[in-house]
C-alpha cells in the first residue's frame, strides 16, 4: 500500500459529502470504498479502459480482495485527495491507494484492492491479462 | 399518502443501521428510501411480482415520482415497520408508505412512490397495466 | 420545481459514480438524494451558511418534506449538473432543484426539498427562519 | 478470516436489496461493509456492548483495519447468512466474519475488521481493552 514502484498513477479529489459521515462525526469506514472507487475511475481513465470498456473488450474485472487500513478519519466538508498506484497487472490489476488531506497532505487512508479479468462469454477467470489491457496499458506509458 | 382505500398492504421491519444515520444522529433523509424498497419488496412478493418476475414478463418499473414527508427522526438501533400500501394499478402503480416506531407505533414518516411499466423490447412507456400484472393482482386479491 | 423567481442559484457537477447504478444499469432513484445534497452545498456555501455554521449559529435544518420526478435517468460515467434555486426562505426554506445532462442539457429530474430551523437547544421547530440566516442571505444578495 | 479458536460468535440475515447491486448484476463490493456491520452488531449484542452502550462507557471504537476477499458474488433477492467471530480482544478487537448463502451455505465472502478502543475523553488510543469490555465479555462467555 505504497507509492514506490508504481507503474502509473492518477488521483481525484472528493469533497466530504454530509451523508457519508456517521453519528461519531467521521467518514463512516465503508465509505472509503467510494473514494478508492474515483481514485479507480482517474487510474482508468489514463489508459482509457474504464468500465464500459471494459465490458466492451469482452471482459468484466471484479474486485477480489481490498484491504483498508483507517490512520486518521475524514471528516464532512473536508476536501480529500485519492491518490491510485497501478502496481501490478501481469496476472491481476492491483491498485494501492493513498487517502490525504488535500490541503495539509496528512495521510488518512491506506488501501489497495485487487482485480482480475473475467471473460464475459465464458465466464471464466483470466490468469494472463487480456491483450487489451497490455495494449491500452503500454500506449498511455509510451505517452 | 395514508391506508384508506388500499387494495392490498404489506410490511416489512428494518432495524436502523449505523451507516444509515448522519452526524446529526438521526437517519439522513435520503435513507428512508432504502426503507420504502423494504416496504415495495414485501408488497410486490404478495402478489408473486418481484423485479425479477418484471423482468423475466418484458417490463421494468421505474419510480416517476416520490415524495416523502418527514415527521419524526429514526434513530440507530430504532426498530421501526414500514407499512406499503397499493393504491392505484390500472394505469400506474401507486404505493403509500407509512414507517413508524415498531414498538410505540409513532409515525415517523409517510411517503409515496409512482411507477410505470415500460417495456423492455420497445423501451416505450405503457399507459394501461400490463396483463400480467393484473393478472397476479387479482390472483392474489381472490386468495 | 422550476427556476423561476429564485432569489439565489448555484450549482455543482457530478460524474455519475458506478455504485449509484443498479442492476438496471441506470442511477437507483434513491441516490438521486445525494446528487439534491451537492447542489444544496453549492446553494449553501453562497450564502456561507453550510451545516457547520448552521449548527455554530444554535440551529439545524432538518428536511420535512421532499419531491423527485424522475423524467430521465441518469447513467454511469454521465455528467450532470445540479442547478439549485432557492425559492422561500421567510418561515421555511424551499430549494428548487434540476438535475440535467451537462452537455446536452436535457432535463433528467426535478425535485425540491423543504427545511425548517430547529433550536438546537430548545430542540423546538422555529415558525420564522432566524436573523442570522436573514443577514447572511441579504449579505449575499447585495453582493 | 475463519471460525477456528473464535471465543464468541453470532450470525445475522441479510435478504440482498436491489439498491445494493450495480451494473453487473451482484452487489457492488463496498456494500459488503453494510453486512459486516449486521454481523458485528448481532456479536455485539450478545455481549451486551454495542454502540450505544459503547459511548455510555465512554469510548469508541473506530475501524484501523478492514479487508475483505471475494470468492462468489451475491445477487439481487438472495438470502444471504454473516457469522461473525470475536477472535481477539485483549489489547484490539478482531472479528473474522464469513458470508455465505443461507441455503446452500456457500462461501461467498470472507473478510475481518480490527477495531481499537478510545477514551472520548482524551482522545486517546487505549493498548488494553478497558475492563467494561472485558467484564461484559466475560459475563457473556460464563452464560
Amino acid at each position: 500500500m505504497n507509492s514506490k514502484n508504481a507503474l502509473l498513477s492518477a488521483s481525484a479529489i472528493v469533497e466530504v459529502p454530509f451523508q457519508d459521515c456517521d453519528p461519531m462525526q467521521v467518514v463512516w469506514h465503508g465509505n472509503y470504498a467510494r473514494y478508492l472507487e474515483e481514485g479507480r475511475r482517474a487510474l482508468l481513465k489514463k489508459i482509457d479502459y474504464d468500465y464500459l470498456e471494459m465490458q466492451a473488450s469482452g471482459y468484466v474485472w471484479p474486485i477480489v480482495d481490498m484491504r483498508l487500513k483507517y490512520i486518521e478519519s475524514a471528516t464532512f466538508s473536508q476536501t480529500i485527495r485519492i491518490d491510485a498506484y497501478l502496481k501490478e497487472y501481469e496476472s491481476r490489476m492491483k491498485i494501492d491507494y493513498v487517502i490525504s488531506d488535500a490541503t495539509s497532505t496528512n495521510v488518512l487512508t491506506k488501501a489497495y484492492t485487487i482485480q482480475v479479468a473475467v471473460d464475459l462469454q465464458t465466464k471464466e477467470m483470466q490468469f494472463e491479462t487480456p491483450n487489451v489491457f497490455r495494449k491500452r496499458l503500454m500506449q498511455c506509458l509510451e505517452e
